[in-house]
Protein backbone atom coordinates (compact mmCIF):
# COMPACT_ATOMS: atom_id res chain seq x y z
CA UNK A 1 0.00 0.00 0.00
CA UNK A 2 1.25 3.31 -0.96
CA UNK A 3 0.92 6.01 1.45
CA UNK A 4 2.23 9.70 2.01
CA UNK A 5 3.56 11.78 4.60
CA UNK A 6 0.98 14.55 5.89
CA UNK A 7 0.55 16.82 9.21
CA UNK A 8 -2.39 16.18 11.52
CA UNK A 9 -3.39 19.10 13.51
CA UNK A 10 -6.02 19.52 15.99
CA UNK A 11 -7.19 22.99 17.05
CA UNK A 12 -9.06 23.07 20.75
CA UNK A 13 -12.18 25.41 21.13
CA UNK A 14 -14.92 26.00 22.86
CA UNK A 15 -18.28 26.66 22.10
CA UNK A 16 -18.71 29.87 23.73
CA UNK A 17 -15.68 31.37 21.29
CA UNK A 18 -17.83 30.44 18.58
CA UNK A 19 -15.73 31.49 16.12
CA UNK A 20 -16.17 27.61 14.60
CA UNK A 21 -18.13 28.73 11.61
CA UNK A 22 -15.68 31.24 9.94
CA UNK A 23 -12.65 29.23 10.69
CA UNK A 24 -14.29 26.11 8.85
CA UNK A 25 -15.50 28.78 6.22
CA UNK A 26 -12.16 29.86 5.88
CA UNK A 27 -10.00 26.22 6.54
CA UNK A 28 -12.86 25.71 3.12
CA UNK A 29 -12.73 28.51 0.89
CA UNK A 30 -9.48 30.34 1.71
CA UNK A 31 -6.78 27.13 2.71
CA UNK A 32 -8.84 24.94 -0.02
CA UNK A 33 -8.09 22.35 2.67
CA UNK A 34 -10.03 18.99 1.09
CA UNK A 35 -11.47 17.70 4.71
CA UNK A 36 -11.90 19.41 8.00
CA UNK A 37 -13.91 17.15 10.87
CA UNK A 38 -15.28 19.07 14.63
CA UNK A 39 -15.71 16.49 17.40
CA UNK A 40 -17.70 18.10 20.52
CA UNK A 41 -16.54 16.94 23.74
CA UNK A 42 -18.57 15.72 26.76
CA UNK A 43 -16.61 17.53 29.39
CA UNK A 44 -13.19 19.35 30.33
CA UNK A 45 -11.54 21.85 31.37
CA UNK A 46 -9.38 24.46 29.88
CA UNK A 47 -8.01 28.18 30.19
CA UNK A 48 -11.15 28.90 33.02
CA UNK A 49 -9.92 25.69 34.99
CA UNK A 50 -13.56 25.20 35.69
CA UNK A 51 -14.47 21.90 34.87
CA UNK A 52 -17.22 21.46 31.91
CA UNK A 53 -19.81 18.78 31.48
CA UNK A 54 -22.51 18.26 29.20
CA UNK A 55 -26.08 17.09 30.88
CA UNK A 56 -29.19 16.24 29.26
CA UNK A 57 -30.95 19.28 30.76
CA UNK A 58 -28.51 21.55 30.42
CA UNK A 59 -27.55 21.40 26.65
CA UNK A 60 -26.00 25.73 26.56
CA UNK A 61 -23.11 24.50 28.66
CA UNK A 62 -19.53 25.74 26.86
CA UNK A 63 -18.12 22.40 25.55
CA UNK A 64 -14.81 22.00 24.23
CA UNK A 65 -14.64 21.89 20.45
CA UNK A 66 -11.76 20.23 18.48
CA UNK A 67 -10.93 20.81 14.58
CA UNK A 68 -9.25 17.73 12.93
CA UNK A 69 -7.87 17.99 9.73
CA UNK A 70 -4.23 16.88 7.97
CA UNK A 71 -2.86 17.83 4.63
CA UNK A 72 1.01 17.76 3.08
CA UNK A 73 3.23 19.28 5.07
CA UNK A 74 4.25 22.06 3.28
CA UNK A 75 0.48 23.37 2.72
CA UNK A 76 0.03 22.99 6.67
CA UNK A 77 2.73 24.87 7.90
CA UNK A 78 1.45 27.65 5.44
CA UNK A 79 -1.77 27.50 7.11
CA UNK A 80 -0.48 27.31 10.71
CA UNK A 81 1.01 30.39 9.92
CA UNK A 82 -1.86 31.86 9.05
CA UNK A 83 -3.92 30.89 11.82
CA UNK A 84 -1.49 31.79 14.49
CA UNK A 85 -2.66 35.09 15.12
CA UNK A 86 -6.51 33.63 15.94
CA UNK A 87 -5.36 30.24 17.39
CA UNK A 88 -4.50 30.59 21.29
CA UNK A 89 -1.48 30.13 21.97
CA UNK A 90 -1.33 26.40 22.86
CA UNK A 91 -4.05 25.34 21.55
CA UNK A 92 -3.33 24.00 18.07
CA UNK A 93 -1.09 20.94 18.15
CA UNK A 94 0.41 19.35 15.29
CA UNK A 95 2.33 15.47 14.45
CA UNK A 96 3.68 13.51 11.67
CA UNK A 97 1.51 10.99 9.84
CA UNK A 98 1.15 9.09 6.79
CA UNK A 99 -2.67 8.55 4.86
CA UNK A 100 -3.17 5.94 2.45
CA UNK A 101 -3.12 7.25 -1.23
CA UNK A 102 -4.50 4.87 -3.81
CA UNK A 103 -3.30 6.03 -7.39
CA UNK A 104 -5.71 5.15 -9.48
CA UNK A 105 -8.76 6.82 -7.34
CA UNK A 106 -9.53 10.20 -8.81
CA UNK A 107 -9.36 12.58 -5.82
CA UNK B 1 6.51 2.21 33.34
CA UNK B 2 6.99 -0.16 30.34
CA UNK B 3 5.61 1.05 27.52
CA UNK B 4 5.53 -0.80 23.73
CA UNK B 5 5.50 0.50 20.47
CA UNK B 6 2.13 0.84 18.78
CA UNK B 7 0.93 2.39 14.94
CA UNK B 8 -2.14 4.56 15.78
CA UNK B 9 -5.46 4.24 12.85
CA UNK B 10 -8.08 6.63 12.24
CA UNK B 11 -10.33 6.02 9.26
CA UNK B 12 -12.69 9.17 8.36
CA UNK B 13 -16.10 7.69 7.05
CA UNK B 14 -19.48 9.44 6.45
CA UNK B 15 -22.99 8.12 7.85
CA UNK B 16 -24.29 8.10 4.81
CA UNK B 17 -21.37 5.97 3.47
CA UNK B 18 -22.83 3.25 6.05
CA UNK B 19 -20.63 0.49 5.76
CA UNK B 20 -19.76 0.92 9.45
CA UNK B 21 -21.35 -1.89 11.07
CA UNK B 22 -19.72 -4.24 8.17
CA UNK B 23 -16.02 -2.79 9.17
CA UNK B 24 -16.75 -3.24 12.85
CA UNK B 25 -17.68 -6.78 12.17
CA UNK B 26 -14.82 -7.23 10.39
CA UNK B 27 -11.93 -5.66 12.44
CA UNK B 28 -13.56 -7.70 15.20
CA UNK B 29 -13.64 -11.29 13.66
CA UNK B 30 -11.16 -11.01 10.87
CA UNK B 31 -8.56 -9.07 11.78
CA UNK B 32 -8.86 -10.06 16.07
CA UNK B 33 -8.65 -6.21 16.64
CA UNK B 34 -8.66 -5.75 20.47
CA UNK B 35 -10.07 -2.56 20.61
CA UNK B 36 -12.22 0.15 18.46
CA UNK B 37 -13.54 3.23 19.15
CA UNK B 38 -16.12 5.08 16.62
CA UNK B 39 -16.70 9.01 16.98
CA UNK B 40 -19.12 10.90 15.34
CA UNK B 41 -18.27 14.53 14.37
CA UNK B 42 -20.48 17.52 14.83
CA UNK B 43 -19.57 19.14 11.76
CA UNK B 44 -16.98 18.80 8.67
CA UNK B 45 -16.37 18.84 5.33
CA UNK B 46 -15.14 15.97 3.07
CA UNK B 47 -15.37 14.53 -0.78
CA UNK B 48 -18.14 17.00 -1.14
CA UNK B 49 -16.83 20.12 -0.45
CA UNK B 50 -20.01 20.89 1.54
CA UNK B 51 -20.05 21.98 5.22
CA UNK B 52 -21.91 19.41 7.10
CA UNK B 53 -23.78 20.37 10.70
CA UNK B 54 -25.32 18.58 13.37
CA UNK B 55 -28.61 20.52 14.73
CA UNK B 56 -31.16 19.28 16.91
CA UNK B 57 -33.58 19.55 14.67
CA UNK B 58 -32.41 17.59 11.51
CA UNK B 59 -30.80 14.44 13.08
CA UNK B 60 -30.34 12.64 9.33
CA UNK B 61 -27.39 14.32 8.51
CA UNK B 62 -24.58 13.22 7.06
CA UNK B 63 -22.08 13.54 9.83
CA UNK B 64 -18.66 12.06 9.96
CA UNK B 65 -17.45 9.01 11.55
CA UNK B 66 -14.11 8.28 12.58
CA UNK B 67 -13.00 4.42 13.85
CA UNK B 68 -9.72 4.95 15.86
CA UNK B 69 -7.79 1.57 16.96
CA UNK B 70 -3.96 0.85 17.20
CA UNK B 71 -2.04 -2.64 17.72
CA UNK B 72 1.35 -3.64 17.60
CA UNK B 73 3.15 -2.34 13.94
CA UNK B 74 3.33 -5.40 12.28
CA UNK B 75 -0.61 -6.33 12.78
CA UNK B 76 -1.61 -2.73 11.89
CA UNK B 77 0.42 -2.91 8.88
CA UNK B 78 -1.64 -5.99 7.46
CA UNK B 79 -4.59 -4.64 8.59
CA UNK B 80 -3.91 -1.59 6.49
CA UNK B 81 -3.43 -3.94 3.08
CA UNK B 82 -6.78 -5.80 4.24
CA UNK B 83 -8.64 -2.60 4.34
CA UNK B 84 -6.87 -0.69 1.69
CA UNK B 85 -9.05 -1.62 -1.49
CA UNK B 86 -12.40 -0.79 0.59
CA UNK B 87 -11.20 2.76 2.31
CA UNK B 88 -11.08 5.65 0.43
CA UNK B 89 -7.65 7.20 -1.10
CA UNK B 90 -6.84 9.75 1.92
CA UNK B 91 -9.28 8.97 4.19
CA UNK B 92 -6.78 6.26 6.57
CA UNK B 93 -4.33 7.62 8.46
CA UNK B 94 -1.75 5.92 10.56
CA UNK B 95 1.06 7.50 13.21
CA UNK B 96 3.20 5.90 15.54
CA UNK B 97 2.79 6.26 19.13
CA UNK B 98 3.33 3.82 22.43
CA UNK B 99 0.91 2.25 24.72
CA UNK B 100 1.17 1.31 28.59
CA UNK B 101 1.89 -2.09 29.57
CA UNK B 102 1.25 -3.75 32.58
CA UNK B 103 2.69 -7.10 32.96
CA UNK B 104 0.99 -8.97 35.59
CA UNK B 105 -2.10 -8.13 34.34
CA UNK B 106 -4.54 -10.43 31.97
CA UNK B 107 -4.87 -8.93 29.03
CA UNK C 1 5.27 30.48 14.25
CA UNK C 2 6.97 29.25 17.06
CA UNK C 3 5.96 25.43 18.26
CA UNK C 4 6.78 23.61 21.23
CA UNK C 5 7.41 19.71 21.61
CA UNK C 6 4.52 18.17 23.76
CA UNK C 7 3.09 14.56 24.57
CA UNK C 8 -0.01 13.80 23.69
CA UNK C 9 -1.48 11.25 25.85
CA UNK C 10 -5.23 9.79 25.35
CA UNK C 11 -6.80 7.14 28.19
CA UNK C 12 -9.39 4.68 26.82
CA UNK C 13 -12.35 4.66 29.52
CA UNK C 14 -16.04 3.24 29.52
CA UNK C 15 -19.11 5.24 30.70
CA UNK C 16 -19.93 2.06 33.25
CA UNK C 17 -16.22 2.22 34.83
CA UNK C 18 -17.02 5.88 35.57
CA UNK C 19 -13.93 7.13 37.29
CA UNK C 20 -14.03 9.61 34.92
CA UNK C 21 -14.97 12.64 37.44
CA UNK C 22 -12.09 11.71 39.85
CA UNK C 23 -9.80 11.20 37.30
CA UNK C 24 -10.56 14.72 35.99
CA UNK C 25 -10.59 16.28 39.31
CA UNK C 26 -6.77 14.44 40.06
CA UNK C 27 -5.53 15.96 36.91
CA UNK C 28 -6.80 19.08 37.70
CA UNK C 29 -5.78 19.34 41.22
CA UNK C 30 -2.85 17.28 41.63
CA UNK C 31 -1.60 16.93 38.13
CA UNK C 32 -2.18 20.88 37.59
CA UNK C 33 -2.96 19.51 33.99
CA UNK C 34 -3.50 23.20 31.95
CA UNK C 35 -6.45 20.91 30.06
CA UNK C 36 -7.97 18.17 29.08
CA UNK C 37 -11.06 16.99 26.85
CA UNK C 38 -13.35 14.28 27.33
CA UNK C 39 -14.81 12.61 24.32
CA UNK C 40 -17.55 9.90 24.06
CA UNK C 41 -17.64 7.64 21.32
CA UNK C 42 -20.80 6.34 19.97
CA UNK C 43 -19.63 2.70 19.10
CA UNK C 44 -16.88 0.35 19.68
CA UNK C 45 -15.69 -2.73 21.41
CA UNK C 46 -13.04 -3.53 23.86
CA UNK C 47 -11.71 -5.94 26.23
CA UNK C 48 -15.86 -7.24 26.79
CA UNK C 49 -15.55 -8.24 22.59
CA UNK C 50 -19.08 -7.06 22.63
CA UNK C 51 -20.24 -4.21 20.47
CA UNK C 52 -21.46 -1.32 22.08
CA UNK C 53 -23.61 1.17 19.87
CA UNK C 54 -25.26 4.65 21.35
CA UNK C 55 -28.84 4.67 20.07
CA UNK C 56 -31.39 7.20 20.62
CA UNK C 57 -33.55 4.59 22.58
CA UNK C 58 -31.05 3.50 25.01
CA UNK C 59 -29.20 6.29 25.92
CA UNK C 60 -27.76 4.07 29.42
CA UNK C 61 -25.29 2.04 26.83
CA UNK C 62 -21.76 1.30 28.32
CA UNK C 63 -20.53 4.01 25.43
CA UNK C 64 -16.47 4.45 25.03
CA UNK C 65 -14.79 7.67 27.03
CA UNK C 66 -11.69 8.93 25.39
CA UNK C 67 -9.65 11.51 27.54
CA UNK C 68 -7.29 13.50 25.27
CA UNK C 69 -4.28 16.06 27.14
CA UNK C 70 -1.23 16.98 25.80
CA UNK C 71 1.94 19.28 28.16
CA UNK C 72 5.22 19.16 28.09
CA UNK C 73 7.07 15.60 27.60
CA UNK C 74 8.54 15.47 31.24
CA UNK C 75 4.96 16.67 32.88
CA UNK C 76 3.39 13.71 31.13
CA UNK C 77 5.93 11.12 32.18
CA UNK C 78 5.25 11.81 35.68
CA UNK C 79 1.89 11.94 35.41
CA UNK C 80 1.37 8.76 33.23
CA UNK C 81 3.81 7.37 36.08
CA UNK C 82 0.84 8.28 38.61
CA UNK C 83 -1.80 6.95 36.52
CA UNK C 84 -0.22 3.91 35.63
CA UNK C 85 -2.05 1.75 38.94
CA UNK C 86 -5.52 3.22 37.88
CA UNK C 87 -5.39 2.97 33.72
CA UNK C 88 -5.91 -0.58 32.69
CA UNK C 89 -2.70 -2.51 30.35
CA UNK C 90 -3.44 -1.46 27.05
CA UNK C 91 -5.35 2.06 27.41
CA UNK C 92 -3.00 4.46 27.56
CA UNK C 93 -1.74 5.82 24.57
CA UNK C 94 1.09 8.61 23.80
CA UNK C 95 2.72 9.88 21.11
CA UNK C 96 5.32 13.08 20.56
CA UNK C 97 3.67 16.42 18.95
CA UNK C 98 4.13 19.96 18.67
CA UNK C 99 1.74 23.08 20.00
CA UNK C 100 2.10 26.57 19.01
CA UNK C 101 3.27 28.72 21.35
CA UNK C 102 2.96 32.90 21.29
CA UNK C 103 5.36 34.41 23.72
CA UNK C 104 3.74 37.63 24.10
CA UNK C 105 0.38 35.92 25.10
CA UNK C 106 -0.45 35.61 29.10
CA UNK C 107 -0.40 31.56 29.45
Amino acid sequence: MNMIEVTMVRIYLSEKESHLDSLLQRLHDWEKLRGVTVFRGISGYGDSGHLHTASFTDLSMDLPLVLEFFDEPAKIEKILEHLNNTIKSMHMVKWNAWVNDIEDESL
